[in-house]
C-alpha cells in the first residue's frame, strides 16, 4: 500500500503551493523535488490564489508568520477548497504566541484541511483552543510514549473526527489518524530532532503525497510520515565520524531522492490502532 | 574567451546587489562567493538605491514576489541604470501569475536590462506579454530541442534585438544571444532540475560574469551559462549511491569553487548560429 | 574555562529568539542545534514580545533588514532587557547604508545590548556613528593585523566601556573585550569567508553561550568565537579535493555539532591583552 502511495507521488508529479515560512523554505522545495513532486512558493495576497489555482496541491505553514501573509494563507485556502484541492497546515508553534494560535485557529475556522501535521504540543494548542508551547518543539510533558499511546491516540481519533481531517502527530512515535483508524509508526531516529525544519519538510512531502493519491488521504498521510522516518534511519546509518546535523540534513533529503516503494515497504515499522 | 570571463570574475571581485527569492537565497550568495564575486542581498525601499550605489552590479529575481519589493526592485533597477551599472532580470514565473508578469513587463520598462535569464516558458511570456506557465518550471510543449534549435534561435534574437539585453534561456539546451548571434550550448545535466533554485543560482552568477566583464556582455553570459552547465556534469560525476539531490547541490557549488577557466574551455560545448 | 562554558550551553539548552535576514537563517537555526541550544526564529510586532519572552536569549541581525522588523527588533530589544534576558546584536551591513547604520545605531540606543558582534568596520560605523563599509565585508583598510593589534584592542574596550557590552569583533585575528580585558583569538581559517554567513551563524551560537553562562558572558563570548574559529580549521582539515565553500559550510555545522569542551580547550589559541 506505501509502495504506491510513493509510486503515485514520482508518476503524477504534484505541484504543490506552499506558504511557508523562511526558515526551512529552501529544504521544503527540495525535499519536494526528491520524492517527485513540484514546488511553488507564494505568499503574496496579489497572487495566492491564483498560484493555487494552478497548482494540485496547498501547503500551510505558520512558522515566521507575519502579519502581511495571514490574508494568503486564508485566501489561498479558501479557493483550493473551492477547486477541491488537498490542503495541508502545520501549525508550527502554535501555543507559543497568541498570534500563532489565533490564526491557526482561525484557519482550522475558514478552511477545511485535508491533513494537519504537527508535534503533539501544537495538536493539543488546537484541539484545546489554547496552550502553552516551549518554542517550536514538544513539550516533554505531552510526550508519546508505548504507555500512553492507546490514550494519544483516541485524543487523536477524536480530534480527527471533529475537523474532518487527517491528522499526524509526529514525535518518537508517530500517529497518523483520521476518524476511525490510527497508524502508529515507529520509524525515524532521534538525531531528526537535531535539524531544524525536519516537520516543515514532512508537511511538504506529505501535501505532495496526499494530493497524489486524493483517494487514500489517511495512508498517503501515514505513507508519507513513514518513508520521512525510514530515510531518517537510512541517513543515520551513512554517517562518518565527522558527519554531524548538517551532513545529516543533506543525507536525509538524499535518502528521500533515492528512496523505492519497495525499500519503503521493507522498512516500514507500524501497527494501527 | 570563456577562460578570460571567468578569471575576471575571480580577480575583480565584483559586488553584485541581489534583490531575490527567500527559497534559494542562500545558494544564490554561496555560488556568488564560490565564483569569486560578493553578494549583498538588500530589499527594503529605504536602502535599495544606496545599496546598489556600492555594488558593480544587481540581480533582480521576482520568486516570492511580494508587493513590498516591487517599488524596490524598480528603485533600484533605474538607480542601477542610471550609475551604469549591470542589471540582470530573472523572470521566476512570468506567467504562472498576473502579479509576476505585470511585474516582470513593468520591469522591462522602466529599466533597462543588461541581461534576462529564464526558462523558455517565462521567457515567451515576456515577449507575447502574457502567458500561462505552469508554475516555476518550462511548459514541457515550449522545449527546446536540436529540431526545433533554429526556430527558438531565431525568435530569441529578435527578443534581444527588441530589448537590447542580452537574453538566456535556459533549459536542456541553452541560447544565450543577442540581436545578431546565438550561442547555443550543450552543457549540463538533466539531474540539475532535481534542485531547487539552479536557475536562480545561475542569474546570480552571471550578474557577477557580466559586472566583470562590462565590455562583453554576450561572452560573459555565455560563458557563466556554460560554466554552470559544466558544473552540473562535474557534481553529477561527483555523486556517489548514496548520494541524491542535496548532495548534489553542494557538490554543484562545490565545482564552481573549484572551476578553472582552463577547465571551463576544454569541456565547454556550444556552437553559434 | 571554555570547556565549562560550552558544556553548560549542551547541558542548559537554551532556547534563543532570532530575528534575523532571510539569507542565513537556516544556517543560524542549524547552528544553534548543533551547538546544544535550540532556536526559534519569529519577526512578527504581532509577537516578538511573546516570543523573546518565552525565550532564554535574544539575537538581532539587522541583515536584510527591513521596514516592518525594525519595530519588532525595538520591542523584543526592550522587553529581553525588562526580563534580564541576554541581548545580542549583529550591525550586518552597518556603514553601507543609512537604513542599517541608523537602525543599528537606534537599537544600541533604545537597547541594552550584552554582546555586539560584528566586522571590524561595523563597529567602527557603530562607535563613530557614520561609517562607509563595502557592502557586508569589512573594509580592508579596516584589517586587524598584529601590528595595529594593541591598538584596535584600546579601541574595542572604549567602546565596550562606553556601552556597557561585550564587543566582539571578528576577522582574521578576532577580538573580545569589555572595558577592561581583551581576549585576541587566533583561530579560524580565511576560507571561512567564502562562505555566507559564518558571522551571522557565530552571532546566534553566541546568543546560546551567554544565556548558558550569564554569570561570565565575556569569557562565554570569548569561548563561542574560539569555538567558531576551531571548527572552521577543523572543517578545513577534513575538505577533499573536489570540495568547496558548499561543503565546508556542511563541515562547519558539522564540527560545531562534534565539538567537545576538551578539543575546543586543547585547540584554543589566544591571549589577552
Amino acid at each position: 500500500m506505501f509502495r504506491e502511495m510513493l509510486e503515485n507521488v514520482r508518476e503524477r508529479c504534484p505541484l504543490i503551493h506552499n506558504i511557508t515560512n523562511y526558515v526551512t523554505v529552501n529544504d521544503c522545495a527540495n525535499i519536494l523535488l526528491a520524492c517527485g513532486g513540484s514546488p511553488i512558493m507564494s505568499d503574496d495576497i496579489g497572487e495566492a490564489e491564483e498560484i493555487t489555482s494552478i497548482c494540485g496541491g496547498l501547503n500551510i505553514n505558520i512558522g515566521t508568520l507575519n502579519s502581511r501573509t495571514i490574508p494568503s494563507m486564508l485566501a489561498a485556502g479558501k479557493k483550493a477548497n473551492e477547486l477541491g484541492h488537498p490542503v495541508l497546515l502545520d501549525p508550527v508553534g502554535a501555543g507559543a504566541s497568541s498570534l500563532r494560535t489565533n490564526t491557526a485557529l482561525k484557519l482550522l475556522d475558514e478552511v477545511r484541511f485535508t491533513v494537519i501535521r504537527g508535534n503533539i504540543s501544537e495538536i493539543k494548542t488546537l484541539a484545546a483552543g489554547s496552550g502553552t508551547t516551549k518554542g517550536v518543539d514538544a513539550d516533554s510533558a505531552d510526550r508519546v510514549t508505548e504507555e500512553n499511546l492507546e490514550q494519544v491516540c483516541g485524543f487523536v481519533k477524536a480530534f480527527a473526527e471533529r475537523t474532518g481531517s487527517v491528522i499526524a502527530v509526529t514525535g518518537a512515535i508517530d500517529i497518523v489518524a483520521d476518524g476511525k483508524k490510527a497508524y502508529c509508526i515507529f520509524n525515524g531516529h532521534p538525531m531528526m530532532s537535531s535539524i531544524t525544519g525536519t516537520g516543515c519538510q514532512l508537511s511538504a512531502m506529505t501535501a505532495a503525497y496526499v494530493t497524489a493519491n486524493p483517494e487514500n488521504v489517511l495512508e498517503a498521510t501515514a505513507a508519507s510520515v513513514c518513508a520521512m522516518g525510514v530515510c531518517g534511519e537510512i541517513a543515520y546509518e551513512r554517517l562518518e565520524p565527522m558527519d554531524g546535523n548538517s551532513s545529516y540534513r543533506n543525507y536525509i533529503i538524499d535518502a528521500v531522492y533515492n528512496l523505492s516503494g519497495g525499500i519503503l515497504e521493507k522498512r516500514a515499522k507500524y501497527k494501527i490502532l
